[in-house]
């Protein structure tokens, strides 16, 4: 039992390696920046190739084997690809491709452990999405009187968005499968919309009828919120993917929610602007999934979150009505700020069909220091210190102990740069200016280093550097599926305590777990708990949750930092929100969607 | 007819000029930065002294004498004060020290035009708040049927908070009138809770008995939201005045809701941290009034909006129940945002009682530039270059045009360093090391300079020089009220439209207008538009509305950028908000008060 998972500062994919997805490794993903990782199966064995996108010359291949369980052994009954070191080549076993999962490994294909997976439902490695149980056997739901889609309403849903209906079960299997490959639906329908116009059909028809849908963008999502849980039929946005205006003045998009997230950063680029927003999985994501999940990322520190950052939304409600809310302004206090509902409500109150989003410019400059602090206290006293010298420039603070460094020593062979402390820190800085940015990065680390907040460190401007530096913190949620069966917790908690809890688990479990460990974006107060063990238990489970959930309720954390609450997550809602909120919130989905065919199964108990 | 005002970026008071009045200058504001404005009454006349308050000696007196329409002739029947420029010394005539009027006049105290009163009521100068006409006289509002306070009601409250029921009339009176003096309630009593339990209590009480009451913070609304319209009873916030935390590490502070704004500052900058929000009522406005009003002001364009940086709210709902989303996480999808409802909201969804918020450092370094640009294109490419090279110290960039200039000039005797252009621009950058941003700011004026898009310019980086190229911008309103009757807009705008209004209204108005001037906060596309004529003129007001609305509207513009509906523009809605939306808003407010207790008459239509 293997999990893969690379740290969400890169954008590897993770593939089913077939000539497809060769093609498109060479074709497209091979010049972006980060990793690329393949999969091929040999026999019952699988093979992993992670090879540095930025020089596909250059592979270092990594050889992960082991034996699949007995029910796995059907799912390529040929080795599809082999990889000969001599030739630096990929043999294709297999004429036939199989399909390709472009799926990224930023977050883990697999998850071991039960905090996306329920309690008792581990998953175990798998590529195909065939051997996906069912989430209704899976978790024992129960299905709500929708209506059942009918002949008639697929006349109906053919004649409005003709040649966009797809009805056949090999097309429709990957969108019914999370990529966590974790939960299944079973959806007969997607429907491939262009235009608000014609969600607004969809929902309006779907609304009389009673038959309920499951918005769907890139298929990212990693709490079973993207994918139907029964027969929803799925709306997706991927064909709303045009850019409507950018206003180069005042640094406004405004595009369809179907865009992909790192298209629209390549198309700013080019304007000299970014995305106020990016993640691990920008490659296949939609922008209107990362509004309709509230995305988090990695310039939350410097550009804060999407509730600032999004001007506008255009939404289709329930009954089919359109809500154009797309403004392009900073300021505007003409009434309640309608799509904040919509932003984070995870599909479950409207479909957001385009944003409005304001980018900033991009930056000239970028350094990356890479530090080892004696203490925790020491880590905090440093992003105080590096906030204040920094300050406009900081554009990014992490934290690593030392065992999730030894990990990644042990398992990747990757050596730090700095050595002997319990905590490491990552700090990146982005500016308008390379040499007034490194004489303050300079400043701060004479400081940090004469007062003893650090002890050792390493500053790195070259891009070479920088990645290098990088794949020390990006690769640690890889390193740990080296590590064993992976029990993973994503939170938000005072950063203050933020390491406590690490310390509290560590000391409770024990011998228990192998091994215990914390990093995460202290600068956003986001910790990554992930304890391992050598196989799954259900009684470490049991020392772990809810201990873990309780804990950070204790201190008012959050259960679920940015990955939002899905299918999975919706019955801890109570460890974050009181009973009057999650009331309210009930209220607000019955006020909008009486009928409840939004994405049902998601996000909020049924009753509190 | 005059109207006494200054702008925004400074905070001086106007006063009816009593003892208390001085006290208050000499041992309170006399301390601030800025300017201190000072009304006195002699016989018929008015006097006004405005003095620098950094320098309380160098005293730079405005006379200011107008005969005071008939009906304004009993405000005072006696001379209060008298400047003597001899012994520079205020004498008071009065020996029964008049009511103390604490008004920051950054927003004019009395608007002419009709923007903010309505068509056909017009106000006047009036000083005291006894000529107020009655709203629901001046505006014939019907009122809802709501219970009357009653004998067993005052006792109830009586009992609940012992000594902090306020029903005496004279007491009363300046909390049933804005500080704008346009509108006036008649509320019989005031409640002081000090705490959200007894927010609730009265909350509870009040939705039983099906009373009506009106949330009040520092009472500086500008939409008369803040008052009530007839007997509601106001529940200030004034005595929840607390903080209840800070943290150093993270910036977030969590106060009670009716904390000074400026005191907040003041404790968070002995802290080397500052509020994210700045307003020219900072002196008076209560943090929970900023956030129910979503207050913009001049840090919007580099800290966002509260949307981003309010991190959690308390809130006690119409029924009394207590909604407790006072986290303070920077990351948290753990359901709907419910928080973002009630900023915004007006008091009309709930009582915010304490507010979380994300507090960035102190700045360093804070730097000056005043350039001349010979077209409103050239203002715009100044901007996007601006953006480009200054990019993370960036914190102001302001926009006059020349007839604003001049009537600074002409009104206040101001020069401006630079001439002979038809549009200037104010640039401000903050940052954490003042040579880097003397050398960015060089740096990007040689290359605007060269390129031709600026004309002329100097920089400010002293202290002094700064403040007097602020105050052009300033005392732009102070200026236009020396003009005549003022016909204000505050417009929400695509940045390359932003100026193409005052051109169309210029154009449109010709010599009915005195003058027609366009000035504003460019970085957030936000414009002042103001119309000067000799007099009030209902012809001159039929050219200017609905045109100005209609034309914002034609851009998706907001007719109100950052002051809100209130009482005043709840009916011009629909110019920037589609029928679904303002259903949809009314739908929100049914659902959580459904009695419509919470600031009736007030941000939305009653039907649409």
């Amino acid at each position: 039992m293997t999990s893969v998972c690379a740290c969400s500062w890169v954008w590897p994919y993770l593939c089913v390696c077939t000539r497809r997805g060769l093609r498109a490794a060479s074709a497209g993903q091979g010049r972006k920046p980060g990793l690329v990782e393949w999969v091929a199966q040999v026999g019952s064995q699988y093979i992993r190739a992670t090879m540095t996108v930025s020089s596909l010359v250059q592979l270092r291949l990594v050889w992960c084997c082991w034996t699949l369980p007995r029910w796995q052994m059907n799912v390529h009954k040929r080795p599809l690809a082999v990889w000969t070191s001599a030739t630096a080549q990929w043999t294709l076993k297999q004429k036939k491709p199989a399909e390709l999962y472009r799926i990224p490994v930023s977050r883990p294909p697999i998850l071991s452990g039960t905090s996306l997976l329920g309690k008792g439902a581990l998953s175990t490695t798998s590529i195909s999405p065939k051997e996906v149980m069912l989430t209704s056997e899976r978790y024992g739901v129960q299905r709500l009187p929708f209506s059942h889609v009918s002949d008639s309403d697929l006349t109906f849903f053919e004649h409005l968005i003709p040649g966009r209906v797809i009805t056949d079960p090999d097309e429709l299997r990957p969108f019914n499968v999370d990529w966590l490959q974790s939960v299944r639906g079973c959806s007969k329908m997607l429907l491939r919309p262009r235009t608000a116009a014609e969600v607004s059909e969809i929902l309006r028809y779907c609304n009389k009828r009673k038959l309920a849908v499951n918005p769907q963008g890139g298929n990212t999502g990693l709490v079973g919120g993207s994918v139907p849980v029964f027969d929803e039929i799925i709306i997706s946005t991927a064909l709303m993917n045009q850019v409507i205006s950018f206003n180069s003045v005042s640094g406004i998009l405004v595009c369809q929610a179907g865009c992909i997230l790192e298209n629209l950063n390549q198309y700013l680029e080019e304007l000299d602007f970014i995305m106020p927003l990016d993640l691990g999985a920008k490659g296949s994501c939609h922008i209107g999934g990362n509004v309709a999940t509230n995305a988090g990322g990695l310039r939350l520190l410097r550009y804060g979150s999407l509730r600032g950052t999004v001007l506008g939304l255009e939404v289709v409600l329930a009954d089919g009505s359109i809500l154009n809310c797309l403004a392009s302004l900073r300021k505007d206090n003409t009434g309640y700020d309608l799509k904040q509902l919509f932003i984070g409500s995870e599909g479950t109150l409207g479909v957001i069909t385009a944003v409005s989003i304001l980018c900033p410019r991009k930056p000239k400059s970028v350094n990356l220091v890479f530090l080892g602090c004696q203490s925790f206290s020491q880590v905090l006293g440093t992003f105080t210190t590096c906030k204040g010298m920094l300050g406009e420039i900081l554009s990014a603070y992490e934290f690593m102990d030392d065992k999730c460094m030894k990990l990644v020593e042990n398992h990747l062979k990757l050596s730090k740069p700095v050595t002997g402390s319990p905590f490491y820190i990552l700090i990146e800085t982005s500016g308008s200016n390379s040499a007034h940015d490194e004489e303050k990065l300079n400043n701060f680390l004479e400081h940090v280093m004469a007062s003893g907040l650090v002890t050792d460190g390493t500053v790195a401007t070259e891009d070479k550097k920088i990645k290098m530096l990088w794949s020390l913190r990006e690769r640690i949620t890889e390193a740990l599926t080296h590590d064993g069966c992976v029990y993973k917790y994503d939170l938000s908690l005072p950063v203050e305590r933020l390491y406590d809890l690490v310390i509290d688990t560590r000391a409770r479990l024990g011998k228990t777990a192998k091994n215990v460990v914390g990093y995460g974006h202290l600068g956003d107060g986001n910790l990554h708990l992930n304890i391992t063990a050598e196989s799954y238990s259900h009684s470490l489970l049991n020392a772990i949750e809810p201990f873990v959930y309780e804990w950070t309720a204790q201190y008012n954390g959050s259960i679920s930092a940015e990955h939002g609450l899905g299918f999975k997550k919706k019955h801890y809602i109570q460890y974050s929100k009181p009973q009057e909120a999650v009331l309210l919130m009930q209220q607000v989905k019955a006020m909008l969607d009486s009928k409840g065919i939004l994405n049902p199964y998601k996000t909020l108990p049924a009753s509190y």
